[in-house]
């Protein structure tokens, strides 16, 4: 399964994202010179087989050009190890960012970078700690003539075809079906990340929320306390069920319509820890939601199920509070009520 | 002030809102006679003039037929009551539920008491702590011969024209105007003031997030931490203002499209606790929410604000736990991400 | 692939879920008898194989005791067929509702059968017009002894292990692995089946919007009217991008976080119709997902995003008229605002 | 009525808002200075009693200095207005913004001014067609010492306490409870004017789902198709009310807790039109709704009642229709499921 078209790749960052990367190509052919500021990881990986180097010169210098270099960085450090590394590249070298970039960034960067000729191309690059196997799914935005040069590299961190079938009724070609695709212009791919990402909230969410529903379908069972603040279960003997939410998702994997990897993923947490032990139940939130919501808004588009599910992560975070204590203080003034305890 | 259809009102159930209704009957000239399983509710209302009396039999042989009986009880309570009440009564007593009862129960107590020749009015009460003074919105249900006859007594707990200028458009007479309505057979009452609660939690839920925003309008000023868990603020400088939340609640209350007794209320609430000490924002539901929104579904009409008000508070009271704790198990099996501490 | 557990099913309700059971139970080996008032489906599964009947009383006569029934019926029809049936069968024989009813129906149908010494068993189906191929995953509800024995039926009607690689951290046996799970007393099967539905149109409106925000990314392309009513777009050089939505959806079938079922179909579909031509955009919903949102509540968690999916049909369907009419109207009374035209 | 502070003012716009304004400030004894595009909307106002002006050369030079200016104008065309204004300005010249403005303008416009030693001040107003007789609730931004020169303009065009009852709580001084409010730098003013619409579309959203519940109370009555397209109505029996929704919106006008003036427009626009004959129901969005939410999420605090406004009216345009597309052709695809016509 080597490619026959090698080549050479520069990797900075070498994260979890990125050492995989870099192992994935190498084992497919490629030839990677790597840097980090952590010196272990280089090292790590130039035991690996990776050309090893410690300062962004030596890096730049070990690149045959025109240069081909990704970068595989926190959000925050983007901007400012392009702003060092620019001034070190020759025309017609490609710099790839494959982390998650604002894609309104990319626009502006394709630009910074355009004025000194050299090429911009931003990568949505979806796959986590799996992408060393499975594969990484790429969403590509940049001018065709990087993006037709750099094909080769797509093709061999792209997943191919592997187990997914063909899709019916796709007659076009293309390199989707490879799990790789060329959005458009800059900032496209990382757009269409962003949407992933915005849709993976959703999907999160509305798995979370039936497991839940799941969990507490033996609430009939349980007393809640009679009184004005409270409102009654109806009809208690309709929710008398304890369901085994782990043996749900597992059966879910199997012919069901939701089957999906997610699926698939809380199958497994379930099965270690079927009460989510150890979970406090923050999620997080890194940025990509936030930014397919406001695209929406400003697209005039609905997207309330997506939106929910953002708005659940700042509630899980205990970010409603001042909100909350509003409605109380409301509460307690038109109708006395005080709040119950926790 | 004093009616000139003075009337005799039974009133069972001596809490804060039944206590208030007795006195602004009676100050109205209606005869109030008075039961509370609470022996010193009972006396306070008779040192002000109520008849008081100590078992329910007492209470029906007080009072002269054909019967007015008002309950104003938790809405457990109810029907317990209620089961104990109507071996008491005779042909054409009637009984007012004012409380907060589900309107499908209305439906059925209706039907036990007709079987017995006796008349169930159900009334949804508006107005809190503040009815005393102000008077209370009442949403009646039940037949109308039975409504017609309890007019006075509605009539005197209803708030009359009040303050309210007249609605330049109307042209109904009706006693809407004065505060009070029969809204159909019975049921309606019930619905009727369940879908306002339901209104309620809804613009509630709305001012207590614009307040929110208001208040957290400096998170420019604060270091989010960076890494790859946090989304950055984009535009720290846009976020700089400190905004003082109780002079815009007290603002709003003149001129403003969204002047309400709402927002008088939160402004008397943040003018004696601007930054809401006190209030652990667990906000209770007590059913009428959850019935409104049940409702909208049954009768397949979206009802997004609403229904997000109610999520809003289960949330504030941390029932979104496992489904939190869910989506945080997916971050961790797809990306490594481990939870962020509070 | 034959089973060597054959047995005999009387199948009541050939449509296509009906009859391509009756196909896939027939295919590993074991012996059907069906019935449907439409003899032409019958003929047609004779022709197949199975035994037909013209009549519930020779479907009865046709099946050996203890016999095992499965309905495969709209909703509607189920409680008409049961009060028919019932009184046809002998004790012990089992009856299997594999339709989307109530789970609450369920449990007023198992205490009638109950009462007759016959067992009845939930069963809720998921798989759609795929499963004859790929299986049926199914949620089971029902008494242990009726479900042992129908075990057999059950494994071969569920997809077994399949394509999807067991789950690593899985320790537990079971039949989940299988692709089918007895999940609990009567009503349990047809309850996890609910909350699978309401996940359902969960994930299923995440992807819809998802698709949505992409294929509006050239908004900035477009001019909008600039007038009072229209909220101008602020960055239109940030939405020009022409994103080709079907490329899009073949390439998240490949490696990320989102792959699933829903994706591989929605693939199919634009492959075919690329601007989901022919689609007016009325989403039906046919209870599950609405009684899913009901359990949220009565349960008192949140579930937000499956409630905003449930919306979005609604408003789909233009049930959201009045409220939009009432909106209007209150912007022409404060403002003077005319509405838009279309 | 008439103030004591008689002051000079310039008002550039004289649409139904300027020109109010402008009637409301000579009312009370300001002398007023008027510029618009549109000639005839300066002759009406110079009828008055203004000064009328036909350039804004004359406009400018018709003013004393340091001159106070206000701009009535649609978002677009501020801008525009303002890079001509500006070079015919002096130092300490002073210019409203009293428009809908964003506030990230006023941040980036006051600097302009700023540098020319011009002050800018940003004021969001309130009080729609009725501010001439109410007032206008005013949410200012900008530097003190402009902000504190142009107090006798802002007394006069705000309620003063008007019927508004003091709140009863209050100890602080300071101009909130005469209806305008000085809120902190600029686009503070705006900041808090959009917040207040964004509160506007919650409250709006929230009763018009109410009414909308009410009106369709009676949806037992009609029949629903059965099939499996179309979920069931469970219990028609406890939908068979007509409810009066113009008698509902003027009782609630009286001693409910959601009394507010929003609920006074609705009673007087059903009071003319029960069933609001003549709305479409498409509810325009014109910014304010939309940068609440985005700021929401920028603050990282939840709002979901009020973003649940925003997407309705999205829906209520028809904005939702690629997204509902998508889920009838997946439910095509699973399903086989045809979509229902209208």
């Amino acid at each position: 399964m080597a490619t026959d078209r090698p080549m050479q790749l520069g990797m900075i960052g070498l994260g979890r994202m990125g050492a995989n990367l870099v192992r994935r190509l190498m084992r497919d052919g490629h030839q990677c010179v790597v840097y980090d500021v952590n010196e272990k990881a280089v090292q790590e990986l130039a035991g690996e087989g990776a050309r090893g180097t410690t300062t962004l010169e030596d890096f730049v210098s070990a690149l045959d050009r025109p240069r081909s270099i990704w970068l595989m960085l926190p959000v925050g450090v983007v901007q400012p190890t392009l702003d060092q590394l620019v001034g070190l590249l020759d025309p017609d070298d490609a710099v790839i960012d494959g982390g998650n970039s604002y894609y309104r960034d990319d626009i502006t960067r394709a630009k910074q970078l355009a004025d000194r000729q050299l090429h911009y191309v931003d990568c949505g690059t979806s796959g986590g700690v799996w992408g060393l196997e499975r594969g990484y799914c790429l969403m590509i935005g940049g001018d065709s003539r990087a993006v037709s040069r750099l094909d080769p590299i797509f093709a061999t961190v792209a997943p191919g075809e592997g187990d997914a079938a063909p899709t019916p009724s796709r007659t076009r070609n293309g390199t989707a079906p490879d799990g790789y695709l060329h959005c458009g212009p800059n900032g496209a791919g990382h757009f269409v990340k962003m949407v992933h990402n915005g849709v993976e909230y959703g999907m999160m969410a509305s798995l979370a929320e039936g497991l839940s529903i799941l969990r507490h379908a033996n609430t009939g069972k349980k007393d809640r306390p009679i009184d004005a603040e409270t409102a009654p279960v109806r009809d208690p003997e309709a929710y008398q069920y304890d369901i085994d939410v782990a043996d749900v998702a597992e059966v879910w994997r199997r012919g069901s319509v939701i089957g999906s990897w997610l699926v698939d993923l809380l199958a497994d947490a379930l099965a270690r820890s079927p009460n989510l032990e150890g979970f406090k139940g923050r999620v997080s939130d890194s940025g990509e939601g936030r930014w397919t919501v406001i695209a929406a808004i400003e697209e005039s588009v609905p997207a309330a199920a997506i939106t929910a599910a953002l708005n659940e992560r700042f509630e899980s975070r205990g970010l409603g509070h001042f909100a909350d204590a509003a409605m109380s203080a409301m509460r307690s003034e038109f109708g006395g009520h005080a709040e119950k305890k926790g």
